[in-house]
């Protein structure tokens, strides 16, 4: 076959295999696909580095479907390419449980799928944070072991969400320029043409970014491949704007709405089929095209050798660390460092703030956690996130651990799971706990696929004072800790701290906020030979006198609240022992028998936290205490305001005396 | 005085207050303000239309702080003009409890700001709406009605934001030429430099989003001038790029991010005033500057007093329905017109999705609500906010109430509080519950100002079915609940949909979320003279043949599941009462005695809800029993996802079984 006839037989085996997925699961969005497949065609076939064999080789090109809902182009793709575990079987059980064909795509669940998408923005956004991972790790482990491009295909959706705006504005400002995004820009979206809510020049605006960007027929294979050559050539990253046909092929549907979100129909699916040239029945593919596909999937077969060939050149500690780096191992020198300065705290107590806490801690442990990057979303001086001797990257060099982020904290989310999934690092960002709100959906993101960033989260309550309400969190802690397999941690203490940094480090399946404060909390904690914190709550102080009374439970700045009532209460005659909770979440998944023990018997439970009720009942139940928030907060010095709002050792020993008595 | 000298004492007595503010709160934010002094002196003072002693009056020109951080600056100018309620004591307690000047402002706790900023980019995205608003508004009121610009203050933080872009493209699609951005162009962030973390050459970017955009010097006020002058003859938004020189005046920390979030300390702070020639104690304004400022608070008198005269010329009945409007007081005939649809769904019952209850619901009120403008961030479609008559607003004529908000979840939300607060439209906007996520931080401020838009949350649990974990909320009711001030409501059936939405359009003083199904529910409710959702759960089936065993608490499309199994529960001897709970958070807040009635006193209690258990402990406590999700989700179809999540009634029945037996 001449090359434009097998470019076309295999775009159309894409379209073939996308239509009847969608038309077999009764559901889904063919339009992207048969609109895109040129593009993605040119994209494997010509430029990819990608061995299918290999779908985790480090060095492989990465390849993101930021418009997730196109996913039967991704997983025609990587069925066609012969990446293992894809099978036709799935193809057909599209949509279905227990196939590795979601209706978005997992990268937890399906090989070959380098991250999750499907809500809009953020797959442009984790890429930056790849490509971003790219630059670093060559600059620590040398071009010959990392040289590869991140390559992205979003539409119109992913360019409208705010949040491609900080990924944009990250990747032109860093000149990321071996990240290529391929815009399919079709002028349709679900309420129909794009013209009804949006007029912006994307070229312009990737422009005024920092971008190279131009405009190209995307349904011209010849035209696509010049256009990623010129990318590749640029030392900016680039923008392709592929002007395209949404639902290309359909007769009565192309071009519109009704090809996005819907199978075709069964009539339009054959008619788009016969227009398009595609023989057979659903999901066949006639071999001679099968076959070519499958040389593709080991074109890179020897590009994944010579590599090889170059790492064996490395040192073997080299090696070693590069293996033991990309894998995901945390350093064997962690938790020595960490019990080492939890020592150092026991034998020489401070009291300081925990986000002074936690620069603490990171001043202990970054040198035998090179992996550990840091950065703020333009908080640094708050954060207290740059450690001592930390550099930071540049546009010119990425020799370095220190992230400016910009005010963007999405952006900045987003980008911290690009860098995890790429592997290599362990990213770190900060912002105030407040802002998590901007950050959420890049966090959740974080908790579905498992990445383990750690969000350095401070001025975590009515404690940052005279800011006011619109930066004190009060509904924060619940909202995250509602989330599955986000782990909340927040440290009343410098030790507590280095304990929740530890478990925060070593978890390798999901994320970590550590919520910290802006104010000075006393040293409370003792050493101990074990991570009391890794159960999320455990008992601090025992009730005096007898049988304990009462049970105090509190988090953060407020343990020292409690501390102080309990010392009251015993000293009035009603044993009182309190429990340090600094995850509540960890806790609440605790084995019963954990739980009970932790909680113990005592008729009356106190809970005390800067923050709403919410949650708590899992613990103190309904006719238990709560001793915080039932609003939001207020502008004022600190002292004031828990005043104000009454949280003081005063308050909760009234609560618990009033329950102890009634 | 020639002009540019009593402008610069003019402009300098904001900097003076500005500097005093800071220093006498020993926190706070001198630099903005000592920047932005000249751009804000040329709008007030020749400008903006405005009457000091009316801060309400509807046709007043807006004027948002987006930098809400540079609160000073607005505060000393509601002094300086003479806004009732700002007296020089309040700039004294600059961040104090109990004075009206907090961190960041606060538009309901103070007379004369416009909306509550500080979290960035929002003030930008909430100014659209407000833009939106008044076309909209004039559109239907006539131009002698409603006329007027707004204007917006912002910071490089402002334009970082990802909402940024959002909020200008919109404000660019519909060509909103009477929206004007000040942007403070200081190049200093609080980590360093600009340069540090941006390269956007921001004036070509407003350019690319179909914005006339600007560059001026920001300390030379007749260039200012110009520049809004060329500005409010444009048909385009424009943004004025004004250099400006952050900290203006202190002589070592100009220019430097020393002086944006600290006080310039007493010797810096001397050093500036004597450099700009501030003469005077702490908070003196010279009487003449002083009498010249208060002079520019009444210079719109006139203007107010001829707008009352063509408002009296009104017919009586537009006069009462522009009042009514404008002053947020619901339409009387609003109550029987749900009533009225409560009474046919009860003589004709329905099975349909409530997000089509929703929609039937919004059929039988829009008529008689005309200050109801609905919309969806291109998901209109699936969110049946589409009513029937509605039409949609484009960029040539506001005269509509549909609103394509393309995919700006967040910008959306943001824009929503804008119309609300610009008085004469209530908006309720839709997306998938899960990207509550995205719009989440504009959430927040409703619930914190007490606005009230509506926002229509469908496809609101693994109910969706095949989109998968990506789009299947499980912990969204949770975090959405915690808000103080948010209303959730989760019907379970038409008649409760129709509830709900009543409820949420009467509300006056919060926002509320509709979290509605994608999936058909049965009608399970009769007509009720009252509306039983107003305290967030009711009793909707009693126990049978004998006192109540076991309590079943579910919400929306559970109480179906609930119901069933209710069913077979009472069917095998153990009396069972089912309640229905739309609004779990409601339902927390009421009296203790409506909440012991309605949970009751079985020994059993179990909640069922399609999400995870985080927050029903205060209902079930945490013996009680609960069916729901304690994981992501999964891609499927929807009958199989509540197999396979063991959401059944079956599983029901055996988790109350249990602990009955037990």
């Amino acid at each position: 076959m001449i090359q434009r006839e097998l470019h076309d037989r295999m775009a159309n085996a894409v379209r073939g295999l996308a239509i009847d997925g969608v038309e077999a699961a009764k559901s889904g969005h063919p339009g992207m696909p048969l609109g895109m497949a040129d593009v993605a065609t040119v994209l494997f076939t010509r430029f990819l580095k990608y061995d299918a064999s290999h779908p985790k080789w480090s060095d492989r090109d990465r390849f993101v479907l930021s418009a997730g809902h196109g996913s039967m182009l991704l997983y025609s793709l990587l069925y066609l390419l012969g990446v293992p575990g894809m099978s036709l079987e799935d193809l057909k059980h599209f949509r279905q449980l227990g196939y590795k064909t979601p209706g978005h795509p997992e990268n937890f669940h399906t090989a070959g799928v380098e991250t999750t998408t499907g809500p809009l923005g953020q797959g442009l956004a984790t890429s930056v944070g790849m490509a971003m991972a790219e630059r670093m790790l060559q600059a620590e482990f040398g071009r010959k072991i990392v040289d590869h491009h991140t390559y992205v295909l979003a539409s119109d959706g992913d360019l409208m969400e705010g949040v491609s705006q900080e990924a944009i504005a990250l990747a032109g400002h860093y000149k990321l320029s071996k990240m290529i995004v391929l815009w399919d820009d079709n002028g349709i979206s679900i309420d129909g043409p794009l013209t009804l809510s949006d007029s912006v020049d994307q070229v312009k605006r990737f422009q005024a970014c920092g971008w190279r960007a131009e405009r190209v027929d995307g349904l011209d294979p010849e035209a696509i491949a010049a256009a990623i050559e010129r990318a590749q050539k640029s030392s900016k990253p680039t923008l392709i704007a592929c002007k395209t046909i949404i639902g290309y092929g359909a007769p009565k549907k192309q071009g519109t709405s009704k090809a996005h979100g819907e199978p075709l129909g069964p009539e339009e699916a054959a008619a788009a089929k016969a227009k398009l040239g595609i023989a057979g029945g659903p999901f066949e593919v006639p071999a001679e095209v099968l076959k070519a596909w499958r040389d593709i999937g080991t074109r890179g077969v020897a590009e994944r050798e010579a590599w090889e060939g170059r790492f064996a050149g490395l040192s073997d500690r080299k090696q070693a660390e590069f293996t033991r780096r990309v894998s995901g191992q945390r350093p064997p020198k962690l938790a020595k460092a960490i019990a080492a300065h939890k020592k150092a705290l026991a034998a020489a107590p401070v009291t300081v703030a925990t986000r002074k806490a936690s620069e603490l801690t990171l001043d202990a442990i970054v040198e035998v956690m090179p992996e550990l990057v840091l950065g703020s979303a333009d908080l640094t001086p708050s954060n207290n996130t740059k450690a001592k001797g930390l550099v930071e990257i540049t546009p010119k060099t990425f020799k370095g651990r220190y992230i400016h982020w910009g005010i963007r904290e999405f952006g900045m989310a987003a980008a911290m799971n690009g860098i995890y999934l790429h592997g290599g690092y362990v990213p770190a960002g900060g912002t105030f706990l407040v802002f998590t709100d901007y950050a959420r959906p890049a966090m959740r993101l974080a908790a579905l696929m498992g990445t383990a960033p750690v969000y350095v989260m401070t001025h975590d309550s009515i404690g940052l004072g005279e800011d006011g309400p619109t930066h004190q969190p009060v509904e924060h802690l619940a909202a995250l800790r509602a989330m599955p397999n986000m782990h909340v941690f927040r440290p009343c203490d410098a030790i507590e701290t280095a304990e929740c940094w530890q478990l925060a480090l070593e978890r390798t399946n999901g994320p970590t906020v550590l919520a910290l404060t802006r104010q000075n909390l006393p040293q409370l904690r003792d050493d101990s030979p074990t991570n009391l914190s890794a159960q999320g709550a455990y008992e601090l102080a025992p009730a005096v006198g007898g049988e304990a009374r009462v049970t105090l439970f509190a988090s953060g700045s407020e343990v020292e609240v409690a501390w102080n009532a309990r010392k009251m209460l015993n000293e009035r005659g009603v044993p009182t022992r309190l429990v340090s909770v600094p995850s509540l979440d960890v806790f609440l998944g605790q084995p019963d028998e954990v739980r009970a023990r932790v909680i113990g018997n005592a008729p009356v439970k106190v809970a005390v936290e800067a923050a709403v009720r919410f949650g708590w009942d899992a613990v103190i139940g309904p006719d238990g205490g709560f001793v915080g928030m039932a609003s939001f907060g207020a502008s004022g010095p600190i002292k004031e305001l828990y005043r104000h709002f009454g949280i003081t050792p005063e308050a909760v020993v009234e609560t618990a005396i009033k329950r102890h008595n009634g």
